[in-house]
């Protein structure tokens, strides 16, 4: 193929996918291993759970290996039953996603088109852009407010044209959140046609007391979706399963979009359990409140400030471009993530691990910033 | 919520979106055990391959059992490099989906939008319209031949707004398929700004020496896109894995618009090693040859017509509205697929079983309809 038929073919996209710079995952080890050598790497890059998911999931997982030529149940029945009694909410209000990335795309497909809006916040998640952008919607950027999200200046970023707001409490890649009130406030003041997101991927590790319970809202905005998933603090990233909770109505718009089997067997069946495993959860939050004490006083000893964060990750400012930092950090067998594209050059995300993964981790920022 | 915020809700969702209706799953044996109380139901509704995955990928999950809490590798290097080794492909022409069906969808969204028209055949797989209509693009269907895709009437079908060409080489539902010969000639006609999904979902199944090799193609037509599947003769269909080959363009285009994760690491790992056992496949052909004979025997034996499939499956002339005769079939505890949305109201699709599953589906089918 020459450069002549490369352009012509494509220029057949559409104008929102030929722009699109597609989202930059963390760093698998595999690769870290294969590309520079180094051995027993620790990845501290994705907001895993440390401690993976409850030891239940084995078990539910050998119950339907032998089921995998079957197609998934496409109503996913017994998780979202589960779900349901779980949330107090109807199974029709639940949506089940491929994680909850793919239950943001179909938000945004259901409901944003060319020349319609997203308002999202500086610094927020970067998969609110790229869904937006992939549709050839506008993006909608409000400024932020000490590194999180300012409810004011996302209401008046909202305009004729805007169709959704994200938001994400708390905030990845920041671990800023916004408490109940100043939440519901915003919820009160966002016209009812505009479908306000509320993503709450990090919730099982908030431990705040003006924290809300935002489930009870659903029954007075109908516009509210809120988003979970099972890749954080269940420890089910690798096996893809996400959710939304909705008014019936919007659960159907986003269920038509939905692909029929977008949620596969064993996801389906480890999710069902994992969420009956509160001890399992309460130890990853445990561990997490630890790591983050352990986090916090190593930058004060390194001197190094960090934004304050509620989820299992810390943003800390390196004093200088990060890239460098995150490339020595590789070397030294430690992957964490640069947050350049999230308009944060100086900062890296750092996941909370095991306490010997933090420790190696910071023996070699340590190392590193010498 | 009342009736009038109900309908202001819906109205916000895209036109597309409203107007769609999901795509209709087979019914899952326990749906069925728990909504008709019958027990030992059979499935012959969903093409899926009645001898399971190759024994291999019970190991492969097991041994991948531990890293759930990873995200999977976005690049699904292992199993792009054993694509690429089969088809002797560059891993840059390689996109791959949580099932086939993502694959498609990702077809849609990079090159279809309001405007926009995507051509395919009268009797065609449901997600072509259903990823056409979700975008608010426009369904060019062209009429059959024989139940058959005809090269021309789609070639005649095709205008200045289009820009996606679906064929599916064999149909579902119906068994039909295109001699080499006639799809090369029908490629050659296509405009360069036209993608031709090929998709080939049932590949493994046929034996025709006429059936084409198309891989080699894909060196002559940049807009041609190759879609496969694990979910038929591989029996993954619980894990969702498809794939496209394609120019390094278009499949750079898919991969932006592609989830990052869209690929669990279970599916990845099995995939890989079931793409590796041969003599697996081996067994569910030759299985599905006798199937085959033996369901053309009975259509002869009761009197029925049915459409000459090359693939696991085959669509019946029932003699009268099928739906009828598929619910008393489901009491009897035999679950097939009716198949008038694919405008064949008289017909049922029937998945071919284990020797077993057939005689049981051909008892019942004889008791139904004498």
């Amino acid at each position: 193929m020459n450069d002549h038929e490369r352009h012509y073919l494509f220029d057949c996209a559409t104008a929102g996918v030929q722009g699109l710079q597609p989202y930059q995952p963390g760093k698998p080890i595999s690769e870290l291993e294969r590309e520079y050598g180094v051995r027993d790497a620790v990845k501290l890059a994705s907001n895993e759970n440390p401690l993976g998911p409850s030891p239940r999931v084995k078990d539910a997982i050998q119950a339907h290996v032998a089921e995998l030529a079957r197609y998934p149940d496409g109503n996913g029945f017994g998780l979202k039953r589960a779900l349901a009694d779980r949330h107090d909410v109807d199974l029709k209000q639940i949506t089940l996603g491929n994680g909850s990335n793919d239950v943001l795309e179909l938000i945004a497909r259901a409901f944003l088109a060319p020349g319609r809006g997203a308002v999202f916040s500086e610094h927020a998640f970067a998969v609110y852009p790229i869904v937006t952008r992939a549709i050839g919607a506008t993006a909608q950027v409000a400024p932020a407010r000490n590194y999180g999200h300012d409810p004011a200046a996302m209401r008046a970023a909202i305009d004729d044209s805007t169709r959704v707001v994200f938001i994400a409490n708390p905030n990845n890649p920041t671990g800023t959140w916004l408490p109940g009130r100043e939440l519901e406030a915003f919820l009160a003041e966002v016209p009812r046609d505009v479908i306000v997101v509320l993503d709450e991927a990090y919730v099982e590790y908030v431990r705040e007391p003006d924290y809300p319970d935002s489930i009870p809202w659903l029954d007075r905005y109908p516009n509210l979706v809120i988003t979970r998933t099972f890749s954080k603090a269940y420890g089910l990233a690798g096996l893809r399963v996400g959710y939304a909770l909705s008014s019936p109505v919007v659960a159907d718009l986003l269920n038509r979009v939905r692909q029929p089997f977008n949620a596969n067997s064993l996801a389906l069946a480890a999710a069902e359990v994992a969420l009956g495993d509160a001890e399992h959860i309460a130890r990853a939050v445990h561990l997490n409140d630890t790591g983050m004490q352990a986090w916090q006083t190593a930058c004060k000893r390194l001197g190094l400030n960090y934004i304050p964060s509620v989820g299992n990750f810390i943003s800390v400012d390196v004093g200088r471009p990060a890239g460098a930092v995150y490339e020595a950090l590789l070397r030294e067998g430690v992957i964490v993530r640069p947050i350049g594209a999230y308009g944060l050059p100086n900062h890296l995300r750092i996941t909370l691990g095991t306490q010997d993964e933090n420790k190696r981790a910071m023996a070699a920022l340590e190392k590193v910033l010498g």
